[in-house]
């Protein structure tokens, strides 16, 4: 099986505070106090730090850390949210700028739970005996084609790149749980419509549908890491999470009867950067000496989609 | 390891034949010998017949024709191109109208030779022992974007979906070979950019870039294959390649030194219908009883990327 051998990171120059959205209504109806905690967050430049740039970025500051000589990279998987290219797609272009010239690319979209999608494949992959190392790229640049739109989800996101190193040896995956609920209602109440198809611009955005209610969109998705954690008689040290609000990963901490000391999240820096929260927050707190080698992580996130999926890593 | 348990496809009720484009300026400069051989292809309904309902049909189709119960697939991964919905994807509206409730949704796009990297993915996932039964979707409606523009590549595209059941059970897998190329010229070279950040309507085009010759486009891609074949004593029974003109196949036949009855499309009836090409040619020799279980495959795909893969599967 496999370890992560490095995680790298990119995040834009421009730090946004709350003062910033003084004017905006960020008000969720009934939800709103999952999404608080925000103090500030990072807003990528449209011209300079395309999704390219950042996802380039985290991947040298990932191969550089670790002394990994591009080249030996055999997978590049993840995805660049939104893509400038369709197809092929923007994941390219980073293989390419980060001198990963023996590397494939398979980008896998699995909205804010592509990270864990990611790592549950390159350790597939791994296992299966064919690769030996794998990068997983996560970056996204979100907020500039939302910019120019009102929206109630912008003030909580964030723009951000990170690059995982997957390589084999080690025994680093230790269980996971995953469902799809396969929700029409779920599916429509989050989304980024491709404008070929509607001929405008149009951002991602959450929609109060009446049959999809704070249960369904919270709580529901929480069980996959439940019902792992019921499973295991190992208790992990440390709680991270796909991060929308500060008071939903509290309200997620106490279904999981966790100790909130366990929680680890960036949420107040960094805000919601989609697939890319997990492994910043993992990084932040790798830099930081909190995580250790041998530290066990439960890794959870819930997707627009929808996709709920928990893993436990012994990092 | 695993096996092809099903394959189901869905084609557009509409055939067009070569007529429709006899005002249509088809030459690809200094390549057109290799694009010829369209006779017929299908044109999906804009309205009725969407990448999401050609995939369920194809998804139905494969589960009816082994009679497999939709809960009992663990994992649905592939790609509907181009996706009207971009985060989150057609894809989780297949596993929904298909019934798979219990299918986590990966979409993986690695543009035409989607199929050939998610059939690699579902085997290492299936031999990991993580899951037992993947469905791979691959569903293309893209002519529709492109028909109210002028394109050289529209008069061999061709739409239709399939659906291939991969499980537990068997040793079809027998070898890969893969590479990127890693290469902005070539990138950039065939292209559908998103219109979010370009604000126009923009389709999947070839465009004739100076430094990619015929070489690097459609004779440097094959050598996978060859390598393939190098390192194997086993003769393959069938070749089966993405298809974008008979002229193309019969060129790649020639580097491998395979015998022309060895090769097994079905251009002159659907074109170019991107990553699903592959399961459908599968598809039609199945029904037909020309391949039989036991049958190798040599599977080849290049794709825009540019990635370039084989497998050399036992069917």
């Amino acid at each position: 099986m496999a370890r992560i051998s490095s995680i790298g990171t990119y995040h834009p120059a421009k730090i946004v505070d709350n003062d910033f959205f003084a004017a905006a209504d960020s008000s969720q109806q009934g939800i709103e106090k999952y999404f608080t905690g925000m103090k500030e967050r990072r807003h990528a430049d449209p011209i300079d730090e395309s999704g390219i740039f950042m996802g380039v970025r985290a991947a040298l500051d990932a191969l550089n850390k670790a002394d990994i000589d591009p080249a030996s990279i055999d997978l590049i998987i993840g995805c660049v949210v939104p893509n400038q290219h369709l197809c092929p797609e923007d994941l390219n272009l980073v293989a390419n700028g980060a001198g990963c010239k023996n590397a494939v690319v398979y980008p896998l979209h699995s909205a804010c739970s592509s990270f864990l999608s990611c790592l549950n494949v390159a350790d597939a992959m791994i296992a299966s005996g064919r690769i030996n190392r794998v990068m997983i790229v996560n970056s996204n640049h979100w907020v500039g084609p939302m910019a120019d739109h009102d929206s109630d989800t912008f003030p909580i996101a964030g723009d951000g790149a990170a690059a995982t190193i997957v390589e084999n040896g080690g025994d680093s995956f230790l269980d996971i749980e995953e469902i799809s609920c396969n929700d029409e209602d779920i599916f429509h109440s989050m989304q980024l419509k491709n404008p070929l198809f509607t001929g405008k611009k149009e951002i991602f955005k959450i929609t109060q549908i009446e049959s999809v209610d704070n249960e369904r969109l919270v709580s529901k998705p929480i069980n996959v890491a439940r019902t792992l954690l019921d499973r295991q008689t190992l208790a992990p040290d440390y709680f991270i999470a796909h991060q929308a609000g500060v008071g939903m990963l509290k309200h997620w901490m106490d279904i999981l009867e966790l100790d909130e000391s366990k929680l680890r999240h960036t949420f107040p820096l960094y805000g919601n950067m989609m697939s890319t929260n997990i492994p910043v927050t993992m990084n932040h707190y790798i830099e930081s000496g909190e995580i250790k080698r041998g530290d066990t992580l439960l890794l959870f996130s819930p997707a627009a989609g929808a996709h709920y999926i928990s893993i436990l890593w012994r990092y």
